[in-house]
């Protein structure tokens, strides 16, 4: 029953896009018909196509590059010569970790690879859905070990798209916010190399919706700031008149290692220590946790905590809305990391202890 | 072929957290068969379950709430009991308007309305994929024609889910980042109303990825700020000494209505007019059109090319980026919507003219 329920799910769920690709193939048989003389040669051709960049320009609504491709694709199969491997490197968003909430594109891109390049923030879950054949290659940077491995993730990508290879550079979140995504591509543009980016649900969105935290709300925050915590060696330098401003909610990407100096600085520059402030640990994961407090009092409650992340750090008036707006409560027992909480009281279920 | 293709595809996409949904099913089997003697009796009462609030508090990790509710139901059920039905709201991010960018729980929850609150935003493609039988209500705001509507839909959801409905409240991008979300559920708290929130790519976010403008970049963004352009009459008054700060990417929401005053203000508050501007128009779709210039020229050039949102305006140093990391050429004939720039250059590509 409920394969039949989820049969009658995915059958509604075939991206829009598909009836592109189709319409493509149909457009495009006279020509290879043609070229083409031998239904077996055609049917290995149009297999190479759907598997291939081809069918993935058509899919990213460039139609124009897909018709140049299979025009010269088709030469090359009829004059019987070698098919020229064309590499390419997907950057996708992997989202803050349940599959649940990958994209289908990145899904899509995911099913394609030939070699996956991945790193730390990306969960067991949501690699598991990468081409079962491709090769899984860990990139993954640790805290504090940045910069060395980020020139050799590049050298690594060129070289495998050079080899013909489809490559996956896959990210947590989003590759475009605080991914460095823009760096790795750069090189490929350096080198020539064809791209896409697949954008992902980034960590303080997230973080929002799973904790019941509006960013932005018309009567608490008209905009919202998006920062690292994290600099090569230490809490990066901030520009704090620009964070204290009120009307507008701070959303904090990988500050716990340095929750102590961000909630001082933040009160030092002229905040109001009563201002509420939220850590998202694992955030809309099984094992999420949320500790609510104020600018005075937010790094003593982490450290009793002893969260582990990623977190998102919230600071702002919308904290408050949680209260009412919390609305997930995910089971600990389900979760699929041990969370180390032993005896500390979370503030989702007021006086009742978790992960025991 | 294609349909092969599909088929594998998505036989590799099915939601990993159907295989909770299989084990809560499993251990729940006992305490049914104990209660419910009657074969037929035990296939209607699982496929109410699959298809209700239950399935959905299992898939959303709450799983003391579907066992507490399981236990309920089944005692209505054995006490030949009408099952009293519970309403829910699902306020679902829908993303920039491809399809191909809704996440699997957004989908997932899509197939379980019995009614759709959309509104302007939502486009065509994305609606089409909610549940065929569901009812769609039009919500839609336009610019300034915010203020009413809004408290009318909050009275809407509240009688539809009263009425037992699993009703899906739609909306573009991400529901917590100016969709007013957060204002809507707060509603239903107040009423006692259960909601759940699925997050969604922003528009900002898809921008960034689909113009090849990264929104932080170590060399040039170690920060950005989303703000919206429109406040009830006219542009809203922004906090203009934050947004000016060098080192940090403003993505404005809903501007361009007042292009001309927000780049005025910004040279007046004293940002470089020379400081990279982009507007990127139907971002991630297949009309996407972007527009590059200067603070000094973009409110020029978004007149010359008659832009008609919806759009993200970028301002910051990365906005340079995108020279060399444009990837997304969209082909203009595939464009789902008329767009009506007659004779206006693209800065895509430089002496073509488009949508001609």
């Amino acid at each position: 029953m409920l394969a039949r329920s989820l049969k009658a799910r995915l059958e509604s769920s075939i991206p829009a896009a598909y009836g592109r690709l189709a319409a493509f193939m149909g457009k495009s048989r006279a020509l290879v018909g043609a070229r083409l003389d031998d239904a077996r040669a055609r049917r290995r051709f149009w297999e190479r196509v759907l598997e291939g960049p081809i069918a993935e320009m058509v899919l990213a609504h460039n139609e124009p590059a897909a018709e140049a491709a299979l025009a010269s694709e088709i030469e090359r199969e009829a004059g019987g010569g070698q098919i020229a491997p064309l590499g390419e490197v997907y950057l996708v968003g992997a989202g803050p970790g349940d599959p649940d909430l990958l994209t289908f594109r990145a899904l899509r891109l995911m099913q394609k690879a030939d070699v996956v390049l991945y790193d730390r923030l990306v969960s067991p879950g949501v690699l598991d859905l990468a081409r079962r054949e491709a090769e899984r290659i860990y990139v993954g940077k640790r805290r504090n070990d940045h910069t060395l491995p980020q020139e050799e993730i590049g050298e690594l990508l060129v070289r495998l798209a050079r080899e013909g290879k489809r490559v996956l550079r896959l990210k947590g979140g989003d590759p475009f916010i605080f991914g460095r995504g823009g760096e790795e591509i750069e090189r490929l543009a350096d080198e020539k190399i064809p791209f896409q980016v697949c954008p992902g649900i980034t960590a303080a969105v997230a973080c929002s919706a799973y904790a019941g935290i509006p960013l932005t709300h018309r009567d608490h925050a008209q905009a919202c700031v998006f920062v690292t915590g994290h600099g090569k060696d230490g809490p990066v330098d901030l520009d704090w008149a620009t964070l204290i401003r009120p009307g507008q909610t701070v959303a904090i990407y990988m500050g716990l290692g340095h929750i102590d100096e961000l909630a001082r600085a933040f009160v030092a520059h002229g905040a109001d220590p009563e201002l509420p402030a939220a850590i998202v640990d694992n955030g809309a994961r099984a094992n999420q946790r949320v500790v609510v407090g104020t600018l005075a009092t937010i790094a003593e409650q982490a450290r009793a905590a002893a969260l582990r992340g990623p977190t998102i750090i919230i600071v702002g008036a919308v904290v408050a809305l949680r209260d009412k707006l919390n609305w997930y409560a995910p089971t600990p027992a389900l979760a699929e990391e041990d969370v180390s909480d032993a005896g500390v009281r979370e503030e989702t279920q007021p006086g009742e202890r978790r992960g025991e």
